[in-house]
């Protein structure tokens, strides 16, 4: 008998008959004497319904009001799971992030929790009931309600895992878990039995859309076992755990996985003076601005002049370009060009740790078949190239086939 | 300055621009000086659209669950509302039945107020907010989400409007005051200035939809102002006040309004024993079959045998002539007898206590037009009478002449 926190995504409760099919999966775990805690998002749709009905309102509301307004989509969902549940003989009990309650700052739109009471949740649990906590929202210390931000179902899942002790959280998705690249891209693709947290949290970071990263971080934290599972195949096998641990039962592969992203946008500042202080001066004002930058690159200078990259989001490009119009006089630099053909391969895996000549193959693979590389950044366990977008499906194909990652392996 | 609390219903809030609209006219009052208290209800249609996802889930749902996700449709409502009126200027504020906190007991689905904490509400209108509450829900002593049934909203407006000693209770609806009787039968029909508890809850009861019969009783009691009026008015008047005091600067209208039912079935049960015990032998069974019995006669009997005539909503009718049909053989009655071609008419004014000969002059007026009179119930201040429903205009225009209620008088 375990106790397992299960999150269910708005996609696995978008319909009533939706939310019957979880039902019946909480139930079967009830049938087998586990204890369930159940967290939800709102039903799909349902927070963007909301969230249109504020801008009709209001250009920018007030955040502690879009709040109140966009958490009721979780508590439609906990309601209507608990009465599924108790329609197929299931006690069950709902309760709202303030009802548990969920403390957290008042950071409205993107709370962080501070503190979670377990009494009434294990009180519940005891009494042989099914518990259902709605995702995404908490309380601050003035009874005010607050969301958490994006992925907030996935914290509350990983952050309750976490206070009630679980044995295990298990995060169900539309996929059945997480592969070493995009099927779509890669039909080999394979999927991964076990994969570690810093492994989880680059291919969050580069790309994957499987688990939100801030919710892999908190599981990290607090060595939380967390599980990706699909929620739509009947017999569903387990999943990927996503551990502390290395898997050190069987030869380390080199690398888990491939992550990539087109949402790529270069810009480079060019003949800029090549002295103390040029980085800041460029990316100061960007990061005043709000735009988050990816990877930075100062080439070597020549004449006491620099060239400086770096990336941002696509949709980042024409108001970066607009901060550095005003940036490019006062750092003297010559021009500015931007590229937004572009996109990131990365590849990730503990086991390059210990395996040197990863990034050596990965360039090898890469030139082989033409494909020329226009950034390069590296991490302790991961190695992501900037490259032409046209090339994304073949980097991924060929790489994914040179470090072996393939079913057939 | 006052402190006003104002209550706008569903159709009030029903879209964006409605939502504007309300934010225009309660920050009018707000301009004016004026402290305010806005209680709003869900958005029309909302409440049903999520009633009828908790019947996909579930035929009999779980009434604390079910309260769980009906009350999201207000407090979608109050944010919304909060953002429309800063973003005309106006500092405000939402709560939750729960934020406040409105205490009720733990009937959900039909709960009762038990008590209102104003301490947060009177801190914001103090800092010159305008602070607004989600109708229609409470919580219970355990922190539960409990809704107060329908027109629970009206309820949350007169008991927050007692709760602060406010100067008025004003409830906005889609109709600018209480009438003599409806305009759509009667064009002359007046707008009354001022109305008594007594003779609104009358009118409430046989038929007026005007306000709940609930929120009446509860302003009775706690001897708050209460005011209805026209949210859809640009240039509004003063509606119709509803006070404790009968109105003694004036010659007292004989009565004030006339209100009918068109859903009225008359059941007979004929040649029942004339004994001690007859009526409740048959409106007991009646009664525990949840079946509301409006006028109750039993005629003079003779030969040891009586004839018991009662009226139900047409809905009921089958269901209690299916607990009659078992009764009949207990009781030995010869036969059950229906007619669900009636309707009711009645005539309501405290002016009838001083003024003897109202009833003749009632019955005679309809005797004038050929209406017969089938069941006839009086109380201090209203007389009733079952008629043909064909008759129903005919007569409720020739009482509205005959007690002299249209405009020109």
């Amino acid at each position: 008998m375990a106790l397992i926190v299960q999150k269910y995504g708005g996609t696995s409760v978008g319909s009533p008959d939706r939310i019957k099919n979880v039902a019946k999966r909480v139930a079967k775990f009830h049938a087998q004497g586990h204890q369930v805690v159940v967290v939800v998002s709102a039903m799909s749709g349902e927070t963007n319904r909301l969230l249109a009905l504020a801008k009709d309102l209001a250009s920018s509301p007030d955040p502690r009001e879009l709040d109140m307004v966009v958490s009721t989509g979780e508590q439609v969902t906990i309601g209507l799971l608990a009465m599924a549940l108790q329609a197929i003989g299931v006690p069950a009990k709902s309760y709202t992030g303030g009802q548990v309650k969920i403390l957290t700052d008042d950071a409205y739109t993107k709370a962080r929790i501070l503190n979670i009471d377990d009494a009434a949740l294990r009180r519940d649990l005891s009494d042989g009931k099914v518990v259902i906590v709605a995702g995404f929202q908490g309380v601050d210390a003035d009874g005010n309600i607050t969301t958490l931000g994006r992925g907030g179902s996935d914290t509350t899942g990983v952050a309750l895992a976490a206070a009630l002790c679980a044995d295990e959280c298990q995060i169900y998705t539309d996929v059945d878990g997480v592969y070493t690249t995009d099927p779509r891209i890669v039909p080999e693709a394979r999927k991964l039995d076990v994969i570690t947290f810093e492994e989880m949290l680059e291919m969050a970071s580069l790309g994957s859309k499987v688990l939100q990263i801030r919710s892999v971080e908190f599981a990290g934290k607090y060595k939380v076992k967390l599980r990706v599972l699909s929620s739509f195949e009947e017999n569903q096998g387990e999943g990927t755990l996503i551990t502390v641990e290395e898997n050190k039962s069987m030869e380390q592969p080199i690398i888990s996985g491939i992550a990539f992203n087109r949402d790529e946008a270069k810009i480079t500042v060019q003949g800029a003076p090549d002295q103390p202080g040029i980085a800041y001066q460029i990316l100061g004002p960007v990061a005043e601005a709000n735009i988050d930058v990816d990877m930075i690159i100062q080439n070597s200078g020549h004449d006491g002049l620099t060239d400086f990259s770096f990336t941002v989001a696509r949709a980042d490009l024409d108001k970066t370009v607009g901060v550095l119009d005003r940036v490019k006089a006062v750092v003297n630099a010559q021009a500015i060009e931007t590229d937004k053909s572009l996109c990131k391969v990365s590849i990730i895996g503990v086991g390059m740790r210990s395996h040197p000549g990863v990034a050596a193959k990965m360039f090898r693979a890469l030139s082989e078949e033409g494909i020329n590389i226009n950034m390069i950044s590296t991490s302790e366990i991961k190695i992501s190239v900037v490259i032409e977008e046209k090339y994304l499906e073949l980097a991924v194909r060929v790489l994914h086939e040179v470090f072996e990652l393939d079913s057939a392996n």
